[in-house]
């Protein structure tokens, strides 16, 4: 018998900076894996710590039979830096209970949506002695900075990992009580290019009329990207994206996600998308974002400048359908058509990721709207799509050719990333109802591969 | 009899580190304003230092006799910061002169020119015993940070400083042995704006698509600021704008500043003006230049953020006849009419200076261009425009209410403001000349005033 409550367990759990950015909180990342590991073995599981170039791996598995389908729960136990420390109300690593929230740095991402999954399991396997699907527990400690060895652990451990199926806790609920199955999230772009004019800085009165100043052609480049209606004008950029589904936006009309709801959100003067549009270019529709500008003078005060570079750094994030390559080379296309000659243009295309996306119809997808519901009593079974990425549901479908089934059990509001991130403690039981639920229903569940 | 040759006076002059914007230079320019206080005194002026707020004013007068004319010669001592120190080729403050030319921070702006002029009085007062006008000479230690407290100073010291005209020696000539009489200059505006999107940066996946991004209306703005061929789009922007005399685009073709010159200087792949409009539209047109565009993330990689702001920092050239005023209140009204209500507009619109010109045809500017081709033998005193401000000369007007003759020794290749700035060791006895000649026709030419 365990001496702790499961609440108890998941503070000590938040009580490790496992912050994975910063060399500094090196020893507490290592320790948080190490206690992952000890607590897994506790539980009955075959746990493991695997070194990476980077922090550990740790992987575990629960009972094995050959006859039966095996899932892959993924996670991560490392979490974002707390800085700012001043705008946290209590310490970020000393986690507090209030009106039946935790507040502590990495609460809802993601070490209460992968604890929930843990208890889940260790219930089951105490109460009958095994678990109704081959499990394998995949938690890293490299995922808030872009999970940099997994996909070579995957490469390397590939048959051990072998599985029918993946769950990811690690999105959001729609509302309080509302869970959702995230069914399709948009894949990214980067590209960055600059422009150069003169050799150096100019005289804006000595040469002011007659040199094409950088930062106007940039300001005229990024203006060229947009068409009026404020669609991407690149030829080609929509090319391979699927129509929606009838029943998408109809769905998607009684969730709380409404234009006022992100105006309050984001404070701005008035959406961009209004409206039922507001989900339609958020989930069915790809962004070409300017994520940074600049060239010239900075400074307080005016410099009488033409300056001779100017740069700007854009993503873009895609849908099932689209090529990121393709539309690297359709965007690239475009400035250099447009670049007029009087400057030099010079692209560097980042590294793209498609979009990702589970057939919202099948077995998989409908057997955990179904979990949900029984985990969630009165839940509506929402299945809805992501604006965001998440590059590793990619590399699982490469690697291990195995579809991703996406339940959050974070609120809109867990302010993850942000100061004062927390969970509801509700959501653990929660969480432990619906891991129970959705490896029943998996388990008899005979089309996802 | 003076103990050095004008040449190393001169050496002496170039040696005082001047530097007016740094205060770890403050010793040197005061040292300096002392020399050359002694150096008038030495030379037969009344000269006196006075203090301002700033770096002291050099103030002295020649002969002075009631019944002819008074020119004023202004010019500066000091001097820009020499930074980059490592690009010079023999360290800034230590002159050498190597094939006629003299190295020196300093050597043409302004210490050459103005030295010149001193030179030239001094020879003409120890020959004659007078001058043919009276001459206040007025040197000041704070061009090169905006002649900070010269208004001030002019104002207060009003009545001493009554004079028919002012000499200006602080531009440059066409080509070697071209001298040129400027006798416009462009006026200058300066506009600051910022685009206030949502309350912080945002998550570009999570909102890219809904919102809009400041970066994206900022870099539209821009471009409606401008028409496809690179006229100004604002509405009213060209009003007040006097047509070119006939002669003015057709005496220009023969100067040496033609497209290849400026390609050169600058190192554009081509230039935005071609062939004849080059001079045309840095001389006759006003501009609209970004001197600064900056928003988001501008570290190295990519950062996936909506930025919440985003900034530029504009400013004008404007013709004589526009109202800096009125410019200013056109821009801002054509940015606020293309703001979209998905965000909010600042602006902050600086302190705008008018364009300063002199009637070309103008018994001065005449006498002006005689002086030339007699201290410059084969010169054909050209007379020109000049893209650039000193806003110096509208407050000589506004104040003094005299016109500024502007006769410039530096050459264009004289790198002013440049690692290695040079004078050419003749220029001082062309600019004894010029000062000589220059002074002799002003004491007959009777329409100044």
């Amino acid at each position: 018998m365990n001496p702790l409550s499961p609440v108890d367990e998941f503070l000590s759990f938040l009580r490790f900076q496992s912050v994975s950015t910063d060399p500094a909180y090196q020893s507490q990342v290592q320790q948080c894996a190490e206690w992952l590991h000890q607590w897994l073995q506790s539980a009955g599981f075959s746990s493991s710590l695997h070194p990476t170039e980077g922090h550990p791996v740790v992987l575990a598995r629960g009972p094995f039979k050959p006859d039966r389908k095996t899932v892959l729960i993924y996670g991560h136990y490392d979490v974002q830096p707390p800085d700012p420390l001043d705008l946290w109300n209590s310490p970020p690593f000393e986690p507090t209970i209030h009106n039946g929230l935790i507040t502590a740095r990495g609460a809802s991402d993601n070490k209460g949506q992968i604890f929930a999954h843990l208890l889940g399991l260790r219930e089951t396997l105490q109460k009958t002695g095994d678990l109704p699907v081959n499990v394998i527990l995949l938690i890293e400690g490299e995922e808030e900075i872009g999970s940099k060895h997994l996909e070579k652990f995957l490469l390397e451990n590939k048959s051990s990992l072998d599985c029918d199926t993946v769950i990811v806790s690690d999105t959001m609920m729609v509302g309080s009580s509302e869970p959702s199955l995230t069914y399709a999230m948009r894949g990214i772009l980067g590209i960055e290019f600059s422009i150069q004019g003169p050799v150096r800085d100019l005289h804006s009165g000595l040469f002011g009329g007659i040199i094409a100043n950088p930062l106007k052609v940039i300001s005229q480049l990024i203006a060229s990207l947009y068409l009026p209606n404020q669609r991407i004008a690149v030829e080609g950029f929509y090319d391979g994206i699927l129509p929606p589904k009838p029943w998408e936006l109809e769905e998607w009309k009684s969730l709380p996600l409404n234009e006022s709801y992100f105006q309050q959100l984001t404070g701005v003067p008035q959406m961009e998308a209004q409206g039922q549009e507001v989900l339609e270019r958020l989930w069915l529709l790809p962004t070409l974002e300017l994520n940074g500008v600049y060239g010239g003078y900075q400074g307080p005060g005016s410099k009488t400048v033409i300056p001779s570079e100017a740069h700007a750094k854009i993503t873009c994030r895609l849908l099932p359908g689209q090529d990121p390559e393709k539309v690297g080379e359709r965007i690239e296309r475009h400035l250099r058509q447009q670049t007029p000659n009087t400057v030099q243009i010079t692209i560097n295309r980042g590294h793209g990721g498609g979009a990702y996306s589970l057939d919202p119809d099948s077995p998989m997808a409908l057997a955990a709207v179904e979990a949900m519901k029984e985990a969630f009593p009165g839940a509506k079974g929402y299945r809805v799509r992501d604006g965001a990425t998440i590059p590793i549901l990619a590399t699982f479908k490469k690697v291990l050719n195995a579809d991703s089934l996406l339940i959050g059990l974070a609120l809109p509001d867990s302010r993850i990333h942000s100061p004062n991130e927390t969970f509801p403690v509700a959501h653990l039981e929660f969480g432990m109802r619906l891991n129970q639920a959705l490896l029943r229903k998996l388990s008899y569940n005979g089309n996802e591969k």
